[in-house]
C-alpha cells in the first residue's frame, strides 16, 4: 500500500505543493495535517464527495472535478483556496493507469492554483465493479470577510458565463450518445474550471457589493435562485433571453426535454450584487475574461411569491419556473 | 434531496452543534463553512474514507467509527477537536432505517465530545448493493503545539489499552463467524471510542514529554511502529508480553493464525515518551481511567536495524517483527 501511495500520489506532489508553510503535510504521512495559523479572518472550508459517471468526459475527468468543484466552494465564498485534502475510494480491479491520470488531473489543478494537498486517505473496497472510483475533496481557505450568502430585494443577479456545460455533457455521455459532432469538434465539453481568476480579484476590489455567490452545479442556476430565494423569503425574477447557454448545450436540452437552467456548469459563478453597483462589477467581470457574463434578473420582495423564481414573459407577466427535482441527471458530480 | 436531508441530518443535530461560535455551519447549507479564527496557533485537519465491511458490528457501526476515527486523528496530534464535515456516499436500496442509525450513532459521537458539524455532503449512486455505504469525515482541531510524531532513541513506547479489538470483530464479522460466545456475551466487542479524555489532560500536562502519538489503525500497532523506526531510521524494541491483549483476542487471534500486532484499534493511542517523563505519565494514563496502559518497549539507535521493529527473546536476543504486508484485514475501517 504504501508503495502504491508513493507512486500514485506523494511522487506526483511537487515538495512546495505539500504543505502550507511550515505545517505538517503529505511527506510526514501522519494521519492529520496542520496549518500554522498565521493569517486573520475566518477560514472557510469545504467536504465533496465526487461520484461522476463516467469518471472521463469531454473537458475533464473525476480528479480535475474534485480539484475544482471544492476550490470553487471555497472561493465563491469569498476565500483564497490554501489547502486541499483527498480520499480516494477505489472498487479492486479499477485501472491503474486511469488512476494515475485522475491523479495528475488533480494535481495538476492544485499546483496552478497555488494550492497544497496536505493529506488524505486511500482505500480499495473489493468487488470489482472497474468503474467505481469516489473522490472526496476537503478544501481549506482563509477569508477576511467570508461572504454570506444573503441576497436582498434590489440585488441584481449576475452570471459569469455559460451555463448548463458540465451537466449536458455528462447527460449526452450516460445516454451514450458520445459521438454528436459538437463533443468531436471540442465545441461542447465540460466547463470545469477553477473560478479563482474571477473569484480573488472580484472580492478583493468589490467585496462591499457582493450579497451572496454561489456555483451552480447540481440542480444548475435554477438550484442556487431557488435556495436563495427560500432561504430569503424573496422572489427572484429572471429574463431567460438573458441567461447564457451555448447553441449545442441549447439545441440538445431541448431534443432531451431538459432545461438548461437546471443543467450543472462547473466553472460559472452567480453572484448578487447590490444594484448601485452591479454594472460596474459586470464591467469588471467582463474586464477580467469573462466575456459572456451578464445580469440575468433580480431579487424582488413578493407577497404572493415568497421562495419563488419566476421568468419574464413577453407579454410583460410573470411565469413561475418550477424548483428542480430531485437530481435531474444523476451522478453528474 | 432537500427534505431526505432535513429528515436524516439537519434535524437530528441540535443547533449549538451547527456551528463554531459565530461561524456559518450546517444551518446555512452553504457549499462550505467558517470558522471564526480567534484562537493561535495551529489548525490540525485530517480526512478519512470509512468503508467498513459489514457497517455493523459488535459494538459500533460505520457512523460512530467514522465520528470516532476522525476525532482521534486530530487529538492524537494533540489537538482539541471543533469541527467535522461529513460526506456519506451510499447506494441506493441502502435501508433507510439504518442509514439513520448511522447518523445517530455519528451525531452522539460529536455531540458527546462536543465537536460541531458544520457541513457535509450526500449522494447517493444507482445500482443497488445494498450493503454499499461509503462514510467520509473530516475533523479539524486546533493545537498551540502539536505532536510532530517524531519518536527519538530512549524513548519509552506507551500503549494506552488493550489491542486489537476492533480488527478482532471486524475479521469475525468478515468470516462469518457472528455467533461466537464472547461476542454474544458481550465480552468482545469493537473498541471505538474516542480519545479525547485521555488525550486533552494528557497534552495539558504532559506536552513536553510526548515525542509522538498515533492510534493504531490500519495496520495495527506494528504498523505504526514501523512507521516510527522507517520516518526515524531507529530500532523499536517490544517486549511482546507487555502488550495488552484480551483473552478472547488473544485465543480467536491465534486460531486464525494473525498476530494481534497487526490488528486494529480504534480506541488505543500509542506514545513515544522521554524516558525520564515516561513512568510519571504511564501513572497519570492509568489515573485518567486507563488502567491497562503499559510500558512497552523503547527506541533504539542500531546500525544494524534501522527502520525494523524487534522483540525480546526470553533468552534476552532480539528476534525481527515482520512489518504489515498489504491490509491483513480488508475494509476494517
Amino acid at each position: 500500500m504504501s508503495e502504491l501511495l508513493e507512486k500514485l500520489i506523494f511522487s506526483r506532489v511537487k515538495p512546495r505543493f505539500r504543505r502550507v508553510s511550515s505545517g505538517i503535510g503529505l511527506d510526514e504521512a501522519d494521519d492529520g495535517a496542520t496549518i500554522p495559523l498565521s493569517f486573520r479572518g475566518h477560514l472557510v472550508v469545504s467536504v465533496d464527495s465526487y461520484t461522476v459517471n463516467p469518471p472521463f468526459f469531454p473537458g475533464g475527468n473525476i480528479g480535475s472535478l474534485a480539484a475544482t468543484g471544492s476550490i470553487n466552494d471555497v472561493v465563491v465564498m469569498g476565500a483564497r483556496p490554501i489547502a486541499v485534502l483527498d480520499s480516494i475510494v477505489v472498487e479492486e480491479g479499477f485501472s491503474m493507469r486511469d488512476l494515475e491520470v485522475i491523479v495528475d488531473s488533480m494535481i495538476s489543478i492544485l499546483e496552478d492554483e497555488g494550492v497544497a494537498l496536505i493529506g488524505g486517505d486511500f482505500k480499495v473496497m473489493p468487488r470489482g465493479q472497474v468503474d467505481k472510483i469516489v473522490i472526496t475533496t476537503t478544501a481549506i481557505g482563509v477569508a477576511e470577510n467570508p461572504i454570506l450568502d444573503r441576497p436582498r430585494p434590489g440585488d441584481k443577479i449576475l452570471v459569469s458565463d455559460y451555463v448548463g456545460e458540465h451537466g449536458a455533457v455528462v447527460l449526452l455521455m450516460q445516454l451514450g450518445l458520445t459521438n454528436v459532432e459538437e463533443i468531436s469538434k471540442g465545441l461542447l465539453k465540460s466547463d470545469v474550471k477553477p473560478l479563482t481568476k474571477l473569484m480573488l480579484p472580484l472580492v478583493e476590489k468589490y467585496r462591499d457589493c457582493i450579497t451572496a455567490a454561489r456555483d451552480p452545479t447540481r440542480g444548475g442556476l435554477a438550484g442556487v435562485l431557488y435556495e436563495w430565494a427560500v432561504k430569503t423569503g424573496t422572489l427572484v425574477v429572471i429574463d431567460e433571453s438573458q441567461v447564457p447557454v451555448r447553441e449545442p448545450v441549447k439545441r440538445y436540452s431541448e431534443s432531451l426535454g431538459v432545461d438548461p437552467l437546471y443543467l450543472a456548469s462547473e466553472g460559472v459563478a452567480v453572484l448578487a450584487l447590490r444594484s448601485e453597483c452591479s454594472e460596474e462589477v459586470l464591467e469588471y467581470v467582463r474586464k477580467l475574461g469573462f466575456e459572456n457574463a451578464r445580469i440575468i434578473g433580480e431579487v424582488r420582495e413578493s407577497e404572493m411569491f415568497r421562495g419563488y423564481i419566476a421568468a419574464e414573459t413577453p407579454v410583460g407577466g410573470l411565469r413561475v419556473v418550477e424548483p428542480p427535482r430531485g437530481e435531474l441527471v444523476p451522478r453528474i458530480c
